[in-house]
Formats: C-alpha cells, structure tokens, sequence
C-alpha cells in the first residue's frame, strides 16, 4: 500500500474555519506535520496521527525546508497518510509549492486542499472587505518579511488603485507604509492592523498610513495582517447574535496560543 | 426574538471546500437568499430554508443589489436566521461590503463567515503556486469585467514582480494581456485558464501571455480565472490516491451547473 500526502491549509486559526475536506484528511492522517502558527484545536482533529511540529519555535531556528521534503517522502514511501498543515492556505506563502514540487519528483501522489486565507479572512472578521464598488476593484498582497519581497510590487503601483495587504512579518510595515506616500499615497490614507485574526485574543487596530510609517509594530507575538486602503473606512462591527452564536460561544474561539512540541 | 444574518462563502463549489461554519450557519438558517454561481450540492445544506435565488440568469436580469439589502434587512426583522450565501469569499467581488453597511445601518445584527476564495484555491487546485520563493513573493488580484476595474492597477505594476489573478469575468483578458505586454511582461510569460474550479467539470489550459492577448476568451458558460506569471510553470499535476480520495469520490464532485430558481 503507497501513502499519499495531503497539503492542507489550516484556514487562519479558529477551526470552525476549516473545511470539510480539511477535517477529513487530519482524522484519517497517520502522521501530521505542522507549523507553529497552526492552532492547537485545529490539531486537534488528527486524533490518531503521529504530530510533528516543523515550525519556528522561540529560540530555536525552523526546521530546513529540504528536511521537511525528505520527511514528507519518507513517511509517504512507509505508507503512510501524511498531512503537512500550514496556517492560511498551503500556496500562500507557505512553501507549499516547493513541497508540492519535491514529492512530484519522487513520484508520490499528493494532492492540495486549499484554505481559508488569513490575507482575505482577516479584514473580513474585522468587517474590512478588500474589494468594493467605487473604493477598490482590485487587492495586492505582499510578504511583509523583507523588502526584496514587497518594493517591485509596491513601487509601481498606482497610489490608491487596489487595496494592499501585508502579511508575515510586520517589522518592514513602517517602512512599507514610507514607501507608499512616497508613491503619492495619502497620509491620511486608512490602515488596520489585525492580530490574530478568529481567535479570542483577536484584535483590530484603525490608523493612518502615516502613523504607520513612524515606527515598526510591536505585535507582541501574535500573527498580523495589515490592510491599507480606503476600504478600511468602511468598516462595520458585527455582531453575533443570541442564539448559538453568543457570548458563551466567542469564548469557546481558541486563544492564538502557538503550540510547537517537537518529537 | 431578533432576526440575524451571516454573509457566508460558498468556496469555489464543491461542498468539501465548505467551511465547518458555512455548513452550520446554512443548517440552521430559516432564508437563504443565493448567487446563482452557488452550486447545489452546497446549496443542498439549507434543508430547512426558503431558498432563494438573486443572482443572474440566463436571459434574466440580476436582482438590484438595493433589492437584495432591504430583502437581508426585511426578513431578519421578522425575526429569521437569514444566510446570505456568495460564491467564494463574500468580500472579494462579492458586493459583501456593501450588505454589511446597508445591514449596519439598519442596526440588524450580523456576521461574516470568510470563505475559500476561487482567486487562490483555482490555481492551487490545479497545481499552482500564486507564490513562490524566487518566482513570486507576493500577487494581484483583479475583476475582469470591465477596463476600469483593472486597468488603473495593472498598468503601473512591474513587470513579473507578482502573480496576477483576474477573475469575474473574462471576456476582456485579451485586453488584459495585450496591457501587460505593453508595460514590460514577455510574451512568452506562462498563463493559465482555470475553469470551474473544484468541480468535475473543471479544466485547465496553459498557455501564453502572446496566446491569450490574441482574442476574448470562450469559457462555455462555465466561471474562470486566469491566472499569469511564472508561477505557471511551476504547476505540478496532483494525484489522488486510492484510498477514500478514489476515482469514485472524484466523480461525486458536483458539476459546475448553475441553479437559480426564482420563487
């Protein structure tokens, strides 16, 4: 019997956010393999499989990529059902075209389930939507971790013409946000900063481009996404209703606790 | 008792994509007033519901999207749990921003479930990376539908610095192509249609930036999106295995077909 691997975005942290395909694979999974910023009730599915954190740990560095494809390989080749869980969707940002790459070249059958995307998910949960009639046509999406990832695509952009969200890694975002008004961006343009998207420890931030631009964000651990536009002006609160939805049910979102225990 | 509604995201179209949330919102919801790019089988959730179609129809206008918030605001005020069901995620080309204000500004309480959004799930159901290390570090999504939505966006954006995803409708892509040529991409800059993504009816040709600039595209009635950039080539072809992932399960995907029954 030859395994298989399943890629599988673990959405952005609550696991009602998963998809039924998601919660499939992780139940009849043998071996999971997972990055910190996977939520441990999102693991909390794979009842039955060997778990393996491969992801950044404080103080300790992130295991190699190529590791990380042997080890996909290896436990397909045993025969096992391998899932590899990666925050957001497994093709954004996520390295997951380069697993998907390296088990094409062994010859192992694997297939991707796609996940809800914090890039999207985040401002909607905030109530931000990244496209709307007469504000924005159009969204950008950039890495946040180094410059070389995000100045081609931002420098050339037409000031206002998409929505532009930042992802993994804020500590550029002031330096993103100087870059922007340098290309014509309003000051006063609107900017949200949304922490850890769907878990109770969920916040929202509304500010201003140029505020943004002053210092680098303190984050405080948790994972964030930026959104800057027009769109953030349209903002609206939702609220849950009193039925299943209630307050006692909010609390039952999981924290955004980052659980990495290495085997 | 107050009513409540959830814009919920459908996902590209099979069921299996469907967030645990979406299944839930739907299997509790009195109304359900749907797109008709929302395919049955995920439709087939709402059992207990009114169902109704706003979306357009062959030879049908589309209901006036003014319409459709006083329906959201008028049936939650009589007290229903109403689902406004949107294919993929409802704010990206989804007009969800502007339910959530008319919803907002009639003090009618309400949430927003994200979805799997067609932009990125399309590519990576058919193998594709919209980002990749070396290749692409971040990417642009854009409507399709007319040169106002994406012409302001495109026209400034560097050549090959991002993946570009257009979606919601393709009859101008020729034009798209013909743009990108005239600012700096090669002709021979890989691209893919994706038709029908995550049904059995879906399909995917790749082919070229030049190739695609030449006339409108024929879709067959089936939804798109184009996806272009070097992240084409990166496409791997994914094998499902023969375990519950069998050939059989894949012929349970529903098909792309449209349902819209106007009551």
């Amino acid at each position: 019997m030859s395994g298989h691997v399943t890629l599988v975005g673990a959405g952005p942290g609550d696991p009602e956010l998963l998809t039924r395909r998601a919660v499939q694979r992780l139940r009849s999974a043998d071996v999971v393999l997972y990055d910190a910023l996977v939520n441990e009730n999102v693991l909390s599915f794979a009842r039955r499989a060997r778990r393996i954190c491969v992801g950044k740990r404080a103080g300790r560095p992130a295991v190699h990529q190529g590791f990380i494809n042997s080890m996909l390989v290896h436990h397909a080749r045993a025969g096992k059902q391998v899932v590899r869980l990666k925050g957001g969707d497994p093709f954004v940002f996520g390295r997951g075209g380069e697993e998907a790459l390296a088990l094409a070249a062994a010859g192992i059958d694997f297939e991707v389930v796609p996940g809800v995307s914090s890039a999207i998910a985040a401002p909607a949960l905030s109530g931000i939507p990244v496209t709307h009639r007469g504000r924005a046509s159009g969204f950008v999406v950039v890495s946040g971790h180094a410059e070389a990832a995000y100045r081609p695509i931002l420098e050339g952009l037409t000031a206002h013409s998409a929505t532009v969200i930042v992802m993994m890694g804020l500590t550029e975002i002031h330096r993103i946000a100087a870059l922007l008004m340098s290309r014509g961006w309003s000051a006063g343009t609107p900017a949200a900063i949304l922490l850890a998207a769907s878990t109770r420890d969920a916040e929202t931030h509304v500010t201003s481009l140029s505020s943004l631009a002053i210092a680098p964000l303190e984050t405080g651990g948790k994972a964030g996404t930026v959104v800057i536009g027009d769109v953030v002006a349209l903002r609206t609160n939702q609220h849950r209703g009193t039925d299943d939805r209630s307050a006692d049910n909010v609390d039952q979102r999981p924290r955004a606790r980052v659980v990495c225990h290495r085997r």
